[in-house]
């Protein structure tokens, strides 16, 4: 069927690409031409603008935004309303706080276009593994767009659904990051035990080969790891800090709003924190506590 | 080839089985007469004691273990090393601890008899999907069992391997299991908040069916955590009391010795504590300081 794809970035460059090689015909804008050129090389049609892109496709049309949240994702929604006709079709599939996308639902609405919140996963691998599409929205746009989600999904039949109504998508995607933060912080800290243990020699990677045929880590995650731990077996090729994208904190704002534990995952943000700021005035305070009650050695300072 | 197997439970009968379908001669022993029956019916030669065990294999003999970690194995040990003959080599399976696992090895190596240890995961998955083994031991004794690992594990070119000397297989199951503790925490946490929002009337075993194809955070457990979600969708099937066997206060511990953080693998493991004892004297007292200090209400006593 066809498609407008707004945003080609490393997420919705590639979904075009898939979507293109399931015989889509897909309308694509960014405001970057350099990826708009990329694209049409690919048989895409290129867009100039929002308009352009909206006037390529045919009502009821079908515009699929993947942009980053926040702002862009706003701006991008209040200027593309306006231009859309009765009948036609947003998605979002982008990390979207899900608060936000219920506070955009009543302008669609209002307007009488339909949206759809689609929590995306499965980041640049997607190209050739499929994504796993988390869809909020009514059940009769889910049914009108289910063409393309069976070309972004690993395989027509798995991988995409329709977990509830508006925001519940992006919910459900939120609580996926959630989970992902904890599970690598898991692998993370089981591979830095090995590692260790110098006397054994253990080759991680090795091991992490093991451990994903027939046993109980073995997951998609875990073949990662094998990947970072086969170029760099003590991954000295990065530094030790480690972003976070919004998601982990979401869950965790969320979890606590709703008087809800989640221990794993809230450590696992805190980890996160903690590794860009392995100086800080909580661990020199500590240190210096030390001394003055007890009169143990400190380290200079780093200044 | 031929394999002596001593401990025909739920992982030792299903690795018989798997051995005697990949055309290995077993001979099986079990204190219990009728897990042995069980295997002499599969097509196992049935041993009535360790000593009858032994005199049924060919010398240079070699015998697996697969027995629960601490007194059971210790003894089993301990009659067995006289019994045996310089050549032979014994196989430990089971998941003991590794330090047990080094205080074990001069004794095999004073009788002159080969040892490995073999972590072994799979659950009763192991069967028909394979086993993931983690060996510790001599290159000459790894090649020499060899065919039989072949067909426990997975395929006869992935699941298993030799990971470092005597020690070191039963260290990376140890170390296996801290990780999976921390693994089934993460996806916990993240279904029980999926299901708090109640608003979007989420269906979990869907959820992690759409997360199993395609997404980050899918995995061997995610596909057995929907196994438990569409058998009952709020899993009331179940009390939340969950135990521990050994292994994941093995990880903390060793890592409270060699210095190193583990805090979502050592949360994971209180967590495990905190379940069985959800009316604590800490949270009682909590909330009885909240009274005392601040005059605020508290529910009455559980007793």
């Amino acid at each position: 069927m066809e498609l407008g794809l707004i945003g080609l970035g490393r997420m919705g460059g590639n979904m075009a690409q898939r979507l293109l090689r399931g015989g889509h015909r897909i309308v694509a804008y960014d405001t970057d031409p350099k990826a708009v050129q990329t694209l049409t090389a690919e048989g895409a049609e290129g867009a100039a603008s929002l308009q352009d892109l909206v006037g390529k496709l045919k009502q009821p049309r079908a515009v699929w935004m993947m942009l980053p949240q926040g702002e862009i994702t706003e701006s991008t929604v209040h200027s593309l309303v306006p231009m859309l006709d009765r009948g036609d079709l947003v998605l979002d599939g982008g990390n979207a706080n899900y608060r936000d996308t219920l506070r955009r639902v009543p302008a669609f609405q209002a307007a009488g276009i339909g949206f759809m919140d689609v929590g995306t996963s499965g980041g640049i691998w997607g190209l050739e593994d499929g994504y796993s599409l988390m869809v909020g929205g009514d059940l009769e746009h889910f049914k009108r767009l289910e063409p393309i989600f069976q070309t972004l999904a690993p395989a027509a039949d798995r991988g995409y659904g329709r977990v509830g109504p508006n925001g519940a998508g992006h919910f459900t995607k939120m609580v996926h990051n959630g989970v992902e933060y904890a599970l690598m912080q898991a692998y993370a800290e089981g591979f830095e035990l090995l590692a260790s243990k110098e006397e054994f020699g253990l080759d991680l990677a090795d091991i992490g080969r093991i451990w994903s045929h027939g046993s109980v880590v073995s997951s998609w995650l875990l073949e990662r790891c094998v990947m970072a731990l086969r170029d760099d077996p003590r991954v000295r090729d990065v530094k030790g800090y480690v972003e976070d994208t919004g998601e982990g904190r979401w869950t965790v704002k969320e979890m606590v709003d709703m008087g809800i534990p989640a221990p794993v995952i809230t450590l696992s943000l805190y980890e996160r924190f903690r590794s860009r700021t392995p100086d800080s005035l909580s661990y020199r305070l500590l240190a210096k506590l030390r001394k003055i009650f007890g009169g143990h050695a400190v380290k200079g300072s780093t200044e």
